[in-house]
């Protein structure tokens, strides 16, 4: 693309240009010539160089006459910054037949400057000069173009609100989480009369984005919410102008994911101004990133429940928490307990939050997305996660159901499926069945957002066959050494009966289930005989089935990818509900599963459900901790992953890696 | 993709299933056998292939005793369809350690089935079986994908409304506007009882598209707005059922092109019901296209005025009329004049509509854009356009400035810009300068809209400078022998001042223009000495050229390709009206030129501005008709261009056949 400017000269005038390094200038010598002249002269200034369009190569200073015609196109460039105002010149002189008196003869006065506006276009963390593809952007390790942070960490504890939503620059750590852009121009000491360096964002991009500048020790928000526009004031010779750049928003339904900042040279008009130039730098907005239970854990969350006796739905946790206290030391992992002021008497930790990050070349940032759930643990992640280098982002919405706890919010390991590659994983929400209308779904808003982020494309299964509606009460992953590096776990009833009726057959029958921790022990002869239990979970399969088919289509897993966990379950006002605790239901950290405890009969001392899921995980080299949860969170519909939460380490791989 | 799905069977109990030619059924061997168990036999119909996942082979009809292990799974294809209901079956057999004697077995009854939702997703006009590609789409000659129109006629010209409003098929004719979609199905003379067939549309899907099911004689709206699912009755054996289906809405801002039908095979579950089998088709909805003043003109429109005694401003343009209609006459065109109690005092028909079109590979469709600029030819295009095979397509909106007039909305002949070809040009539309804030800008619902059809990428221009602030104010195409067959003319202050300078030199000076067609005669020497008039016209030079500059990027155009028509303007209030007739506001019918007279002065009979248009225009084999718009339009800051109208020939190329 050619940056060539038609300018307009008028005979017997001086006009008075700037011209911009690597830009053409063409002068039409034939509209402007004096009637009656048929030739002219050109001689300009060292420095300049100019050609006829018609005859092609450059011009020499050795004055030479030129026949003149209606294509006849004086083109212009300069290869230096000048440095006066004005300080190059061409004059064109128009000859009729007499080829020694001049008719008339015309003037340019150019001032000629560079300007470049920089950015980190490679993403190696270097503000290189004028990358030729600044101003677009692709994905891959062969990609380009800049990359934005959502300033979305609170820099300054005593603010009230995050980063993206002060106007402010908060500290030198506020700096770190935004992109350096750098305005380099050199020329002479001041701009032509008139002329004005001009930063601007499109109307589409200015709740985006907010861009500081950094002028000797003053930081000043110059674009953004309600400014369009700024005029640089230019600064002597060879200057280098610093700005910052913060994105204010996560790519979602209604944000495109580009932010376009142009830096325009104005030239004077009779009537308002023209952008004679422009560069232009494009950024993409960083997206949010899940991790999944094979990225190594950093930090695991719990809260703290008192008993009250008033409540008796309402348990302690005292107990659970010293066995998940002495799990997690295992893992060696550090553990965070939310005390009950905080959680306000809500245990589901899992359900209001979720664990991310996001990234640029430049900074590497924990966020954490909160939940619309909004019970007791509303307040949390805001006022205790939400900090230094730890951001927040919300989807605010009074349209939720308990589909939209995160509970019903995983994301898979990196799978490759008919050759196309997630490295990141693809995200698993729940929802109503896809031909229902009608049923519970995720809300439209979080939902949107996942989508929008783009590097974990969201599968989307059948949850509300569940009482409380979560994917993690039928599946969850586990690491593995080989095959894909991970399996999924899939809760399955038909492996729960098909035990038990085993010991049946081997005389163990009459043994009770929930011994020691529920006055309502079973045995398991009358659990067997109870027509309703073995119809409930004939449809409990069902639902499991459907979601497994899925899940090996859009993760392209294969029945060996697969390991079914027993569980059973029962259908209470048309939702089905654990029978005992629901194995799958589990906390991954590393190779260490804290498992709900499911409390089936001992043979032995041994519980045969535990067992089975022993002789399943352990050849992959997986440790199992059985935790009782069984009246802390069981009995109110949750367990050990419910109540549970998990930061992990991000991707070694960079999103912008990512091949499209 | 496999099209796998995971059953369940249970010991000592027969199931039975539908099964779809095509997909493969999962099960379970391992967890569904009976405790002890250790082997199994497989028994089953001729025309059923089954085979032992771990094994991978088929299973002969000769049973065989298998060990059972954890992943043992039984994979089922059927490849011809039942005949009856049930009429496959399969048996496992298992055994323990003595392997004569059977410990317990299942059963499958499958009935088979053909189910294919088919369209014409290679574009040939024909609806092929069960195509590959049917549920994607992508562009050019080696694409595939369905294409849906918008049915936005009025078959019915009794009705009150366009085709796509109503939910009724109005004709046979209305018919030919949609596509024909096919369910095939084949099989037993019933499905299994409990399972149905269901077309259904996704909620985001339905307020762009109407299904009808033609069914005998009858035919009914089945799908669209507030119905997302419509149950098919399954008739017996081999059937092919006809739907066929309109687009409603053209692509927009927030219409995305892509429709998408499902067709399930729900299977009854406890609760509620599962789709066992998806098949899916997809459409894009075709576009509305301009056409260029390259494509050979169809029809003419024009405005009849009566002069009104007591509205000087308010001229008739009788005598117009008739140089006009003798105009349209040599270009052997038809004419069509709105009446004036249809016009309602209303001259501006190029303002009000653009005609265009749309297409898919089963019909062509000329599509009427309606202004939202609504003066009194506002009811012109819905009333008098609109009908039988002529659609019609408004925005709405009443943040409307003279921008909106489609005088301001133009489109280039086919280009190619950089390697990428625009075969069908590129709209051109005119707003306030890029780096203003405030200023009149085409509405944001048409530009949007222009943007949103993606076949021809609109350019955005600086056209607010001027006080009625169009495009066709300072630019036109015309068709040409040569180079990339057009030229782009540009209106051109500095050629016209050129021109009056060489009348003066050549002792014109004190010739005038305007004689014998206003009392306000001005002589050559007069303009040439008014200050504000060369001043003005140095500020529309660089208005110009600041366009000039786009288009050549833009259109990717070498000055050579460029024509400077002589113009003059005058600035009131800060915008330019023309001085004397805009000779670039022409009508161009194939080589027939109908240019504003300019009414410049006259030397020997002859007008130059006149003679210099046409030694400009006429060696490219046009034929230049200088027509008198003065009283009857150019006093009213119009000239011929926005007078009058053109439908225009469709493109040969099919707009899908674009390479993207």
């Amino acid at each position: 693309m050619s940056k060539q400017r038609t300018i307009r000269l008028d005979c017997g005038k001086s006009t008075s240009v700037m011209y911009v390094l690597g830009t053409e200038l063409s002068i039409d010598l034939y509209t402007s010539s004096p009637p009656g002249s048929t030739s002219f002269e050109v001689r300009f200034s060292p420095g300049t160089k100019c050609s006829i369009s018609s005859h092609g190569s450059v011009l020499s200073d050795q004055p030479k006459l030129w026949p003149i015609d209606r294509r006849t196109f004086l083109l212009v460039t300069v290869d230096i910054p000048s440095r006066d105002v004005n300080d190059k010149k061409i004059t064109v002189t128009y000859f009729g037949k007499d080829a020694t008196k001049p008719i008339d003869k015309m003037m340019l006065a150019l001032t000629a400057v560079y300007i470049s506006l920089d950015v980190d276009a490679d993403r190696d963390g270097k503000i290189e000069k004028n990358n030729p593809n600044k101003a677009s952007w692709s994905w891959g390790p062969d990609g380009h173009g800049a990359i934005l942070l959502v300033n979305c960490d609170r820099d300054n504890l005593s603010a009230s609100k995050p980063d993206n939503e002060d106007l402010a620059v908060n500290s030198f750590n506020d700096l770190k989480d935004m992109s350096r852009i750098i305005l380099r121009t050199e020329g002479p000491e001041s701009l032509t009369s008139g002329y004005k360096l001009h930063l601007s964002i499109s109307a589409s991009d200015n709740d985006k984005v907010n861009v500081f500048y950094h002028k000797h020790t003053s930081i000043t928000s110059v674009l953004g919410p309600k400014k369009l526009s700024f005029a640089v004031d230019y600064a002597v010779g060879s200057s280098d102008y610093d700005f910052y750049v913060e994105a204010l928003k996560f790519p979602d339904a209604g944000i495109n994911p580009f932010v376009t900042i142009n830096l325009n040279l104005l030239e004077p008009m009779t009537i308002g101004e023209a952008p004679i130039f422009t560069d232009r730098i494009v950024f993409r907005i960083a997206p949010w990133i899940m991790t999944p239970n094979t990225q190594a854990p950093l930090e695991v969350f719990v809260c703290r429940m008192f008993s009250d006796p008033r409540s008796p739905s309402s348990a302690g946790n005292e107990d659970f928490l010293r066995e998940f206290q002495a799990f997690v030391q295992k893992a060696r992992c550090k553990l965070t307990i939310c005390p009950q002021h905080v959680n306000r008497g809500d245990r589901w930790i899992q359900d209001e939050i979720e664990f991310g990050y996001t990234e640029a070349p430049y900074k590497y940032l924990p966020v954490v997305l909160d939940s619309p759930r909004n019970r007791g643990l509303q307040d949390f992640p805001y006022q205790q996660i939400l900090g230094i280098d730890f951001g927040h982002v919300t989807q605010n919405t009074s349209d939720v159901s308990s589909l939209d706890s995160f509970g019903n919010l995983e994301v898979s390991p990196p799978v490759t499926v008919n050759g196309k590659d997630y490295p990141f994983g693809r995200i698993i929400i729940g929802n109503a069945f896809p031909t229902t209308y009608g049923g519970r779904k995720m809300t439209k808003v979080v939902r949107e957002f996942l989508h929008a982020q783009k590097v974990q494309s969201p599968i989307e299964l059948y949850s509300d066959w569940l009482a409380v509606g979560h994917v993690d009460e039928f599946l969850s992953f586990v690491p593995a050494p080989d095959r894909k590096g991970f399996r999924l776990l899939l809760t399955c009833p038909d492996a729960c009966l098909r035990l038990f009726t085993k010991l049946q057959q081997e005389g163990h029958g009459e043994l009770k289930m929930f011994e020691g921790v529920s006055p309502n022990t079973i045995k398991i002869n009358e659990i067997l005989e109870d027509k309703k239990i073995v119809e409930d979970n004939a449809f409990v399969q069902e639902c499991v089935n459907w979601n497994r088919d899925i899940l090996k289509r859009e993760l392209g897993l294969d029945e060996e990818d697969i390991i079914d966990i027993p569980g059973l379950f029962f259908m209470k006002s048309g939702h089905a509900k654990a029978y005992f605790p629901d194995m799958v239901n589990m906390i991954v950290l590393d190779k260490y599963l804290g498992i709900p405890k499911p409390f089936g009969p001992l043979i032995n001392k041994k519980c045969p459900l535990e067992s089975a899921v022993r002789s399943l995980l352990e050849p992959l080299g997986l440790h199992c901790y059985f935790i009782d949860d069984f009246s802390s969170y069981h009995l109110m519909l949750g367990e050990v992953h419910c109540g549970s939460n998990v930061r992990r380490k991000p991707f070694p791989l960079k999103w912008w890696n990512l091949k499209k």
